[in-house]
């Protein structure tokens, strides 16, 4: 058991933060949450006892799109609009990755989702027995994302790999999903709503993320892309879209009525220059809102901080309203949106039998204070400074800047440069 | 003495980043920089050597806009409209500021400019002696503007200021200004463009953040503030423009013109929802352009990562143009750009004779690896955890975390809650 004591507790993003109540943790779960009798704590040992010394224990940030592995393309090919990049740039270059390189360009990604308080990732990659190597060693959290798309797979992959991953460790799952509407053909897409009917499962996709990819979607079929997968039965059971950037009035009802998660990447949708997703209207019309980073190579960072900001200030100045999308939104999407729209449903908050997925923020470093709003300092003037420690699982994997997770990250740094050394 | 070696050095933006070569700091000035022969090794004698072990040295941040004091009010008023926030919120609250509390208030934005590799800021404030205090005892680096509006002083006033505080320091300047053209009377202005006259020293000043401003001075002098400072002479000597979000195509052409800065401050700018200034349609006409944060109140943070995210990423979307407003162009505003929006011309870049403000960027953090373009990697993925290292006028100020700036960093936090409690 680990007890963190003496310190302030945000159970989540609507609560008030508290004083004097304690989390005690009991090897991957949240075990006790209050203000324990003095009979209560004389009972319990302890393996450690953390003294917060008023700094701030909450629940940890999860990042729901990413693609890990890109850590090789960061600042590789910026500055290109997001299908040249794709196309010309970022699919050529994968073509050269291979399980192992994957392994390691995972582990970079993973060091970098600790030191800002991230604990489990929605990641859609390939090389996926590497890739769950490299999460489960470093003991990280992950939910796979099906990556099929018509030039590489089927949906009989897809359900192989869905039958094999879920299961395989406590902190991996899978859910299905295909890249997007724009490399898969339709029969591929038609399959995978038959392997959502046949497993009540949701499926998640990157989805009108650009305006050419909405308009070449209509062009098409003569539907955007939500209308289509809707009209292929894709979201009979839910499902999370990655980006929604452009999207009908249509498509928000379509949403609202599947209980879908839009999962809003502003970090990428500007470097991209894909605009800004319409969050607030989302929200507005009983949508969830998730966070994430995307991947490294297009972000070109994985820094929960400054997709927080990001996420409100556009959306400001988008509505051209200052009080638009204010902090306790934002910073629900980024741990409670983004562990439901995952499917990690006992992630979401610091409660009894809940994973314990926490992270300390230190509250005595000079963009916290003073200490006017503790959530609003968070979003508005937080950075990966300020994260202190990160738990997963109960397991502490980060800690006043160094790295539990069983490897050197300097050979992590090594082997990174390496592999993308050898693919120029 | 100080000896940086073993380690990469970026002297300015568009410079490439160079292995092999030291920088040796004598006092506040750098005294060498290059490849020294065994020789000249052996004759000097250092009372520092810093192995940089690979990591990076580069010229520090300068904030080009900023209220440092006005931490007090971090977290404290959000989510309103620009003038609300300011005649509803900032200005009763700063009715009960006296210098001891700017003394404390300042310190604590000095620490937090250290933490983002920031050594000196063009601050617009008032209890000047006070803040002057907090600077040089620090060791930081400050140019004041003027701040005067009509509602608190005079161009007696601004001009006994300017008189008093050059020279008071090595580290102190003082630059003409005042607040803006809305609360500033015709006369106050017109006395302005005589004290530039007599002094031929620029004048810097708010311009331009809101459209509701540049509205309601149409309306009241038929002219933007820009045309309405051009006509009365204000900007004869030039000087720095702070915002600059609504500029008209003359406005623009006064710029280049007068060789104005253009001060931006992409932070505060959405957070206030005043919208994105055109800053590459400004910089492709000429125009010099600076980094600033603005004030703590309305960003919520000081931190010149955030902002040259920003920039970049707002350019992106206001163009639509993934390749608009690449990373050198960012680093170099956040640099030398400000650097010189300030009048601060010997601290501009990395070169012998300079200032030896400098900052140590650590490369060895997952988020700047691998290492494709390390410039890209500052812009796109940096963040104040890769700041290992501030030094002002060859002082280290901040190293490794911890502040050296004569104050223990808990008694400033203290004083800064206990203030703004006493006000509420």
């Amino acid at each position: 058991m680990i007890r963190f004591y003496n310190g302030r507790i945000m159970t989540d993003a609507f609560s008030p933060v508290t004083e004097g109540q304690e989390v005690w943790t009991d090897a991957d779960k949240i075990a006790f949450v209050g203000v324990p009798s003095e009979e209560k704590l004389k009972e319990q040992t302890f393996e450690r006892e953390i003294d917060l010394n008023g700094d701030l224990l909450m629940p940890s940030f999860k990042n729901a799109h990413t693609h890990s592995a890109m850590t090789f393309l960061r600042s590789y090919a910026d500055d290109l609009p997001l299908q040249d990049w794709l196309f010309e740039q970022v699919f050529p270059m994968e073509a050269k990755l291979d399980g192992e390189k994957v392994y390691w360009l995972t582990k970079l990604a993973v060091l970098e989702y600790l030191t800002t308080g991230c604990t489990a990732a929605f990641d859609m990659y390939f090389e996926l027995d590497d890739y769950v190597k490299a999460c489960t060693e470093s003991g990280f959290r992950s939910v796979m994302c099906g990556a099929v798309s018509g030039e590489r797979d089927n949906a009989k992959v897809l359900e192989e790999r869905y039958l094999k991953y879920n299961g395989i460790s406590p902190l991996i799952s899978f859910r299905l999903g295909f890249h997007a509407e724009y490399t898969a053909e339709k029969g591929l897409m038609e399959d995978i709503a038959k392997l959502a009917e046949k497993y009540k499962q949701s499926v998640s996709m990157h989805s009108s993320e650009t305006a050419k990819e909405v308009r070449e979607c209509v062009e098409k079929y003569g539907m955007t892309p939500t209308e289509l997968f809707e009209g292929l039965g894709i979201f009979n059971y839910g499902g999370a879209c990655f980006h929604c950037v452009h999207l009908s009035d249509n498509d928000i009802e379509i949403f609202k009525k599947r209980g879908l998660w839009a999962v809003h990447c502003p970090g990428s949708n500007v470097k991209l220059a894909s605009g800004i997703a319409p969050i607030v209207k989302l929200s507005q019309s009983g949508v969830g809102i998730a966070l994430g980073t995307d991947g490294p190579a297009s972000n070109n960072c994985l820094d929960m901080f400054r997709e927080m900001f990001l996420m409100t200030g556009l959306q400001k100045i988008l509505l051209n309203d200052a009080a638009a999308c204010p902090a306790d939104m934002v910073l629900d999407a980024a741990t409670r949106g983004s562990a439901l729209a995952m499917g990690l449903d006992d992630c979401d908050v610091i409660a009894e039998g809940k994973q314990a997925d926490l992270i300390v923020i230190d509250l005595f470093r000079p963009n916290m204070q003073p200490m006017n709003n503790i959530a609003k300092n968070i979003v508005y003037s937080g950075s990966k400074q300020n994260v202190k420690m990160t738990l997963c699982a109960g397991r502490v994997l980060y800690e006043d800047g160094e790295f539990f997770i069983g490897e050197d990250p300097k050979d992590i740094y090594r082997m990174a440069n390496e592999i993308i050394s050898s693919m120029k």
